[in-house]
């Protein structure tokens, strides 16, 4: 019989924010997949590895998930991923894929379960703790009160945006365009927070739009809210 | 020295999605706040129970938060609630205040945040995993790849709302208004997917807008995604 594969989220970095179904996941099955084409270098291996120690005597599968422009080069990495995942799952065996954060918010895995979901095999999913909750948390705010919408905009330089629809934006993914946001946030009249790095140790935080330095890193969430009284 | 509160989410609903951060400031700490009137009654208590059972020997805090259409009622009863902590923080006890879901996502414990902070008392945010998430997870589905935004909507019949941005839609609360809102996402043309009572016994899976009963429950999450090819 074939093995199933959990898309495990690891959550935003700070190790005792995995879920115990995560650390139960780890301990009880022998094949750990991460991504990455080294596994014990990856962000989601150390997380784990700070929590569940003994994860260093599994079986350690590194998927090379690499960013790069070119859709096709992309998917042919993704195949070569989900094959030898399933060559694992073929064995009988079940992996544990862990992943940052939650499997189904802006994860690499995606990819991976929609080919290994076309090829037959069982996928299950286990949630994790989103960054932009960790963010939340880490600034002491409130994401979102009574019937306020939360917008969630991963490259707002792609959306031609003004940030006016009612609610609070969670701005991912800015760093290559920093001047060009903290120009719409200040437009916006929105208060503004940020976060660099939530929970590491070269972690910033920002409290206006102006605070955050046009070369902040990869790691940056920004929270804008509609100024209230 | 005054105490400190800790607002923890304790997840979605499944007992296993609890932090070990969660678990660990309950066992550490004698003092639990739940949201209700009969603490081993709220939602809270019971996913924490099962657990950490040792927190039955705790010293158990109910804050009674009522849903009420009058602000200022509820505000009044929110100042009860808080000074009611804030009597235990002056004994000089840490507060463990256990909340559904994540501390920052439509919480309660936020009103209570507010005030507390403002009277000069130290809160912490844990960051927990937020319902939407598990309710993608069950679905098997990503909530959003590449750079789709997500837009979480609490109560689409006050947002006027025609579900026409680039992205996916996340509508929660929607139960009182569901056959209104069967209608949005049929002229949306948008895949739909939703979940009842996610993680629980009762908890159903629907796949179109169709199936999703007029009746449904307050406990009805659904996910309207941009039609693929």
């Amino acid at each position: 019989m074939k093995g199933k594969i959990y898309g495990v989220g690891v959550g935003p970095g700070d190790p005792e924010l995995m879920s115990l179904k995560a650390v139960r996941l780890i301990r009880e099955n022998n094949v750990i997949a991460v991504p990455g084409k080294e596994p014990k270098e990856s962000v989601a291996y150390r997380i784990a590895a700070a929590s569940v120690p003994e994860i260093a005597q599994k079986e350690l599968v590194g998927i090379y998930m690499p960013m790069l422009r070119d859709r096709k080069l992309i998917e042919e990495e993704h195949r070569k991923g989900a094959a030898a995942l399933e060559k694992l799952l073929d064995r009988g065996e079940n992996v544990v894929y862990l992943t940052l954060g939650d499997p189904t918010v802006y994860c690499t895995f995606s990819y991976l379960q929609h080919i290994l979901e076309a090829d037959g095999y069982n996928v299950e999913l286990v949630p994790g703790v989103p960054s932009f909750c960790a963010a939340a948390a880490r600034l002491n705010l409130p994401l979102a009160e009574w019937d306020e919408p939360i917008h969630i905009i991963p490259a707002v330089h792609r959306t031609d945006s003004k940030l006016d629809l009612p609610g609070t934006y969670v701005l991912m993914k800015s760093a290559s365009h920093m001047a060009e946001i903290k120009k719409l946030l200040a437009e916006s009249g929105r208060d503004v927070s940020a976060v660099e790095n939530c929970g590491m140790e070269s972690e910033k935080i920002y409290r206006s739009a102006d605070e955050i330095p046009d070369d902040a890193g990869y790691f940056s969430l920004i929270v804008a809210k509609e100024p209230h009284d």
